[in-house]
């Protein structure tokens, strides 16, 4: 008895069968239109790098999770584990062919060698986009509205970004007096919605005593308008200050746009990433807040400074595909279409195989995808096929398939158009609605 | 002094900026589009698999080029070298979830540790397309005229397939009573582009001795219309077959779809890889002769063997996107557009940066792709800017940018329409050629 290999992928990673992936595809389409749109350009980087490269100065969860190993020439390498890092080395190696300010996205697989217990994975797809050399406020809000827009292209409904700025939160740190535990109290800040508000109370007491935690939570649960909150937290960082200016700044842009309602002010987003030095933000769908940030980033100060003496700052963001394709799911807005087919034609013999083709092609040329059967067969089964495969039109070629007449079998309602052209053809399949 | 991390990518491994990366996307995005019009489904599977299914039973030259380690979990795991191991696997795994014929398409990233001397690359990208499950001479067909339909579409002019049959060639060595050393040889005549006459003759010699060499160089090298050469090749392999019958069905939907011109039966054509079983076939381009194969594949008998009982046999092609990019450059026939923008919207105030997004959202609601300049500055830097970035115009929007008439300037002629409201712009844009 033979024995075989069995055919199993690594955990977290996952096969895409056509349904998903034309899902997938679509959805990926669409993103890119949008970005496209603002005139950002796409660029591409390795799957594979140096170590070193991708983990810089080091840090313990990514060090954990990164696929990291030695290469047939004895090279330390390692599977990027975001696009972030090699954007970074990008940028340094290739400042001088760039000019900025540089608007850039980039859509791509990255690994990371997590927990899969929650629903995560092991190789999943990231979509980023930065303006890297433009510090201006006409940047921030730049990104802003693309995610929101982007995102309203989709069609994920109702969302609500919520900003905050770094700068401005430490300027409230500083006036408290507790600048030196800036890191770890906005790590503590960034998990207020996972460990929830007690632990967190308790973690900030530790870290900066009864009265100050009590001054921290005011800080961060402050609530209201854009402006309103602003003002409160312009008050609580010491009075009025460059982020402060930016922030209304910004919110001016919001409303010139009209689009002012997609935004909240939030001063406990903090995101947990060292680099962020101006507005950080996070994205939710109103219809699924419990999905967590679908879209998240903010400003950074020095991109490339692991790399490169040149301070190159910038503003962006990733959007997490997985979860965007779940929240779609979960909302019932997810494309399903099974195949990119509109039309077959029916094989009767299979000596016509030519002829067959020679008529979907000029479906094609039409612009209509179109498929061709390949083994002869009973009729009712080639219907029965075409309408598993989800295809609403099935030609049915006469003996001679480019001289005889023929037919055109509905398959959505079940009848068949007889007696026709091939000219005709196009034109009625792309009068019905799908 | 602070010491930096040298930005660099491993050998043999490529960053692609924006005017790289959107070439490759336009023809990628030609090339699915062709796909897609033949009902080819798109699916895509994990970049790292367990080391045992890629390797299956284990070959030199691959094991060798493989990018294989252990992962944080100890598992023996390895990056894909190709797209038709983790196909056959996919086949495998989820044969109940697929109905037969499938037609699937994917493109993906590979990598494989080459020597790099060459123009080779450690990643590249392969562009498969396949039907498994049907074993008609139509499905051969739907592969050949789908691999020249597809170079046509993107460009690369008249182009010759040869075509061989591998069981016609091994009826011709039974024929010959050489069938024991059949491997061999045709991984001899495979090579025969590449060794030169000379020393394929010497190498037959070796293998099957003088008479029988000179009856395989003879073999080999039938030339003449197809019917001719199918007349040749029948006799040699001993008189009608059902190989021989195939060809000459195949030829006549050569006839009948009008593409004979790009088929040529050769009987040097006889790919080095163990598993085809069928035609074989090797695509060159006729105004680049000398850059090889561009696209290549043939018939396999039992695709999923090492993984499943179960036989399924198919038809497929495998498209090197690297090779092609370089013959579309070679040709100048490769788009170089440097940007997916047609117009942007200048900077005169900071403060207006929120309007000028609401400009540029109408030019993109109407399908023009505008950019929005965010950093203030002289409007004779911005027309320059303008014009490096390969853009034909440039809005210029007055004190109030939503209510004040517009300039638009053409770059391309360099010279100012003025007056204009917002609402004639795009009817402008797109009534200039390119």
């Amino acid at each position: 008895m033979a024995t075989f290999i069995e055919p199993k992928i690594l955990k977290g990673f996952r096969d895409f069968l056509p349904p998903a992936e034309i899902a997938r595809r679509s959805l990926l389409e669409r993103i890119e239109a949008c970005f496209r749109s603002y005139g950002f350009a796409p660029i591409d980087t390795p799957a594979l790098e140096y170590a070193e490269i991708l983990l810089g100065k080091g840090g313990g969860e990514t060090e954990k999770q990164i696929y990291r190993f030695k290469d047939n020439g004895g090279r330390d390498v390692a599977l990027r584990f975001d696009l972030t890092v090699p954007f970074a080395r990008f940028i340094a190696e290739h400042r001088a062919e760039l000019s900025l300010p540089f608007k850039r996205y980039h859509i791509a697989k990255v690994w990371r060698g997590e927990n899969t217990q929650r629903g995560r994975y092991r190789e999943f797809t990231q979509c980023d986009f930065d303006i890297v050399g433009s510090d201006s406020p006409a940047a921030d809000f730049e990104i802003l509205l693309m995610m929101r827009n982007t995102l309203q292209a989709i069609g994920v409904g109702d969302l609500t970004i919520r900003i905050n700025h770094r700068g401005l939160f430490n300027r409230f740190l500083v006036n408290l007096g507790i600048e030196e535990k800036s890191v770890e109290i906005l790590r503590t800040v960034d998990k207020l919605g996972k460990t929830g508000r007690e632990e967190t109370q308790r973690l900030l007491l530790e870290l900066a005593g009864k009265d100050k935690a009590q001054e921290i939570l005011r800080f961060i649960e402050a609530r209201g308008g854009f402006e309103e909150t602003l003002q409160i937290m312009t008050q609580a960082a010491g009075g009025d200050s460059p982020e402060s200016q930016r922030l209304a700044l910004i919110r001016s842009f919001m409303v010139d746009t009209g689009t002012a309602g997609s935004f909240v002010l939030d001063p406990s987003i903090t995101r947990g990433l060292d680099y962020y030095t101006g507005i950080v933000y996070e994205t939710f769908l109103n219809a699924l807040p419990d999905i967590g940030s679908v879209c998240s980033g903010g400003r950074y100060d020095n991109l490339a400074g692991l790399y490169s003496k040149e301070n190159i700052c910038g503003v962006g963001t990733s959007i997490g595909l997985d979860r965007l394709i779940a929240a779609l799911e979960a909302l019932g807005k997810l494309d399903t279409t099974p195949t990119y087919s509109k039309a077959a034609v029916a094989c009767i013999h299979e000596e016509a195989a030519g002829c067959y083709q020679a008529l979907a092609d000029k479906l094609r040329e039409a612009g209509i995808p179109c498929e061709v059967f390949l083994e002869p067969g009973k009729l009712t089964k080639q219907f029965i096929l075409a309408e598993k495969k989800g295809l609403r039109w099935l030609i049915i070629p006469g003996e001679d398939p480019l001289a005889d007449p023929l037919t055109l079998r509905d398959l959505g309602k079940r009848e068949n158009r007889e007696n026709l052209s091939l000219e005709q053809i196009p034109g009625i399949i792309e009068s019905q609605p799908l």
